[in-house]
């Protein structure tokens, strides 16, 4: 049970929104500014203030009644939360369309996800470079992650393959899985596994467009 | 207040796990299968059985008691809640890695999401064709999405420029907003918007290696 006040083990989705915060707390910490209330931080992330407090204080407590926030140790503590305080080295695996668009995503670099390895069973593709990323054969999974001391991976292979690739991560020392095949894979419960389905994303918005008419 | 038993508002949360239950449902469908419960839909989707039956019956009562669900009559079900019983045109509002990985995913066609428009303010993209779709110029986002009654626009652009690409799909007749963009928009309340962050799926992931250990 979640007793008010008591540390306690936040949920994926207030995972989730601090990361959101972030966003907007390197913006005003760009711009100059050095403290932000819960109500202000709302108006931003379209979040109400009293969930921005909650989420906040799963992690101990932070500022100052009638002060608001400060920007750069909170921008700090979140960063930290969210283990972005050092850079990780990242595999991926699948180097097609959505791969080609991942290896390029600005947003990975920024916030320090570097992609040091990628890996294809193209023949036609493997030894090529791409967005400074030599292209290796997935046989060479085991060997690169180790040597590279990878603990994320990312799945961007067709759904049949998917459940190869992700057991071939993970008794490669890969810890948690980002997984963009449309597909259920399992995992063991020590390893964390989070899938981004695009079609998902869609039906949410049809279900919307249904329920309120179009 | 959900009162047991009363047709309620379901969370977006049960509508991404709805779609999650189709896609199994209709492997199962392809398989033959005929009936299934929710003990083995559960061991399938990796949520519990008490969730699934949750999820479904906030759209009324389903499934007979000790035999299951009728895997077809749910699978229609459930495609008419997602709004997939019918097809939807989309737009797609810039062509760069993503928006071209977007423009290839396949995922989407099956589902019923058909992007029929595609629009870029790079020159030496306007007039091209990709996976069948000529790239226009944004200019023409209100004559297009007019034209072909597009409800629903992806937003793959800079962030930037996501805003002001969000308000010219909504003043033109855009209903729902899928956003790549790496930054927070805002939309009248009348409008659904979607935050696809990639960013923020890895920052979910480096926090549980920070809690677990690397």
């Amino acid at each position: 049970m979640n007793k008010p006040g008591k540390h306690r083990k936040a949920p994926e989705a207030a995972i989730r929104r601090l990361s959101v915060y972030l966003r907007i707390l390197v913006d005003l910490h760009r711009q100059g500014v050095q403290e932000v209330s819960s109500e202000e931080l709302a108006q931003k992330v379209g979040f109400s203030a009293d969930q921005i407090r909650k989420d906040i204080s799963y992690f101990g407590e932070f500022g100052v009644a009638g002060v608001g926030y400060d920007v750069a140790k909170l921008k700090d503590h979140l960063a930290q939360i969210l283990g972005i305080d050092r850079p990780w080295n990242v595999a991926l695996v699948g180097v097609g369309n959505l791969g080609s668009a991942l290896l390029a995503y600005p947003g990975f670099k920024t916030s320090g996800f570097h992609i040091v390895a990628a890996f294809d069973n193209d023949l036609l593709k493997i030894g090529k470079t791409w967005e400074n990323v030599k292209i290796e054969d997935v046989a060479r999974i085991p060997e690169v992650v180790k040597e590279k001391q990878i603990k994320i991976g990312i799945i961007a292979v067709p759904a049949k393959s998917a459940q190869m690739v992700a057991d071939y991560l993970i008794n490669s020392g890969v810890k948690t899985l980002l997984n963009f095949a449309p597909v259920v894979i399992s995992v063991p419960e020590q390893v964390k596994l989070r899938n981004v389905d695009l079609t998902v994303e869609l039906e949410v918005l049809s279900h919307f467009l249904s329920v309120h008419g179009d």
